[in-house]
């Protein structure tokens, strides 16, 4: 059986690239062959790797405009089996595509709502007037364009390419260094790198109690990279702390750390340390060389 | 001139909603007879409080279910001037509207990208197979039902009785007690309440500095419910923090705080002192009697 990588699809999306980007480097790495396979949204790319569908899921997880993506937190909660195995960071540049012959024709523009707000100052200079209407993935947005001249979607270039529609603007995002972290989630640990995930819930109703988890850290020289509260979905204030750590969990520091911690939350749960995986060529350059299962 | 309140629009919406619950408050606590003003996004509500077009405007800040507001939160962070009056808490209670005269007979639910996720667990039970289409706000979705009963959308009861649209189905948010905080923000501070919200960005570029502040606020016996990262926007692992606590800003122990946070942050913005609005009924029993400005 082929094995294969989940990640939000259709075609032509940021997290096709990164999935792209991970099967790439584990065929360097350990010479296998994975195939893509897209889902409709997050959600289900994560639940595929999770029921044995998928061998593992490439899902973004905070993009250093707009934050985090609160359902792939929210999933990974939920999942209980998925591990971290790599995290892969990919620069994200938005292009403006359309059948317009010039910007003032356009007057809606199409996009998934993270593109939108990577782009607002763009879009509130050239097309003031224009109406945004949010999709469920950027590549979604160019079912949109059509013959409709009157209509604009932003995208990656390489979308662009893909699909092969008319790029009107490059590069239009509000700040150069816009990128997105993913993380490839498996059933498997990776049980080893630099870098650990967790998240726990306080068995108070009061992120007062916050402060011990952090101080135990602290107190055991382990540096916090990312903190990011999400609702308990019991109560308005009940919260849950995902925590990035600059460490492995199988260094002994780290290990009498997470033992503390188990005392001082209600439920913790370590989703793995992990590595950043070097990306070289992020963009494919050519989208006709991927080995995609067709399933998009 | 009459004064306004700017809140997401168009009718309907449960911004609406809860500027209403605010407007009502007003004329009984000073008499203020206030007029509601529609805008399409959160960000132009809340630029039109900031120029001065309207006396403020009513927010949603933070979900039980969905969590922050990322839009709130950076607008509030970038706009300078503006300080939270009032904040108010709604229950959510979500129904479906739709023409068709079955379920089954529905393949497509529009709704905004919070209320799609806040009924997520009764979307796959009832409709497994129905495509999701995030809109810009509950009552945009409504513009979709037409007379196609493949058509499906979620938004409160209160919009399916102002536009005499069928309910198919009450109460369908996966968490009974869905509520959502907003927040009452003008040009002036209230000076007055038990809540304060505070930001700050962090002179050394790594949360593990995080840990100073929060012992600061332990220290002075201060409280802290709530915290949420946000990018910076500088570049990924930069972050934003916004705090509430339970504390009024004048008392001696918080002027103390506030003070020593000032050394061990980059910048640091105190949003004021504010109380909860009580609300008696949230939800305006008859839609025609409101003080619409016609505006939406």
């Amino acid at each position: 059986m082929v094995r294969s990588v989940a990640h939000l699809g259709p075609r032509g999306t940021y997290s096709e690239m990164a999935a792209l980007a991970y099967i790439r480097w584990a065929k360097l790495d350990t010479g296998d062959e994975l195939m893509l396979r897209a889902y409709p949204s997050i959600a289900q790319a994560l639940q595929a790797t999770a029921t044995g569908e998928t061998e593992v899921t490439v899902v973004p997880v905070e993009n250093s405009v707009e934050g985090s993506v609160a359902i792939t937190l929210d999933m990974l909660w939920r999942l209980e089996t998925l591990q971290i195995q790599k995290a892969l960071v990919l620069p994200i540049v938005h292009a403006f595509l359309s059948r317009a012959d010039r910007m003032q024709q356009v007057q809606t523009v199409y996009s998934h709502p993270q593109a939108l707000g990577q782009c607002q100052g763009w879009i509130e200079t050239q097309l003031p007037h224009a109406r945004l209407i949010p999709t469920s993935s950027t590549t979604e947005a160019l079912t949109h364009l059509q013959d409709d001249v009157r209509v604009g979607a932003i995208a990656s270039e390489w979308a662009a390419q893909i699909y092969q529609l008319p790029v009107l603007a490059h590069a239009i995002n509000d700040h150069a260094d816009n990128c997105t972290k993913f993380w490839v989630l498996g059933r498997k640990a990776s049980h080893q790198g630099n870098q650990t995930s967790l998240a726990f819930s306080l068995p108070i109703n009061a992120p007062g109690a916050l402060l011990k988890p952090l101080q135990i850290l602290a107190a055991h020289d382990i540096n916090m990279s990312r903190i990011e509260s999400r609702p308990t979905k019991r109560s308005l204030g009940d919260y849950l702390f995902f925590i990035d750590i600059e460490a492995d969990a199988s260094l002994p520091n780290v290990k009498a750390a997470l033992q503390s911690l188990k005392h001082c939350t209600e439920t913790l749960k370590i989703f793995g340390s992990y590595s950043l995986l070097p990306i070289d060529n992020p963009c494919p350059s050519d989208p006709t060389t991927n080995t995609s299962a067709g399933a998009e």
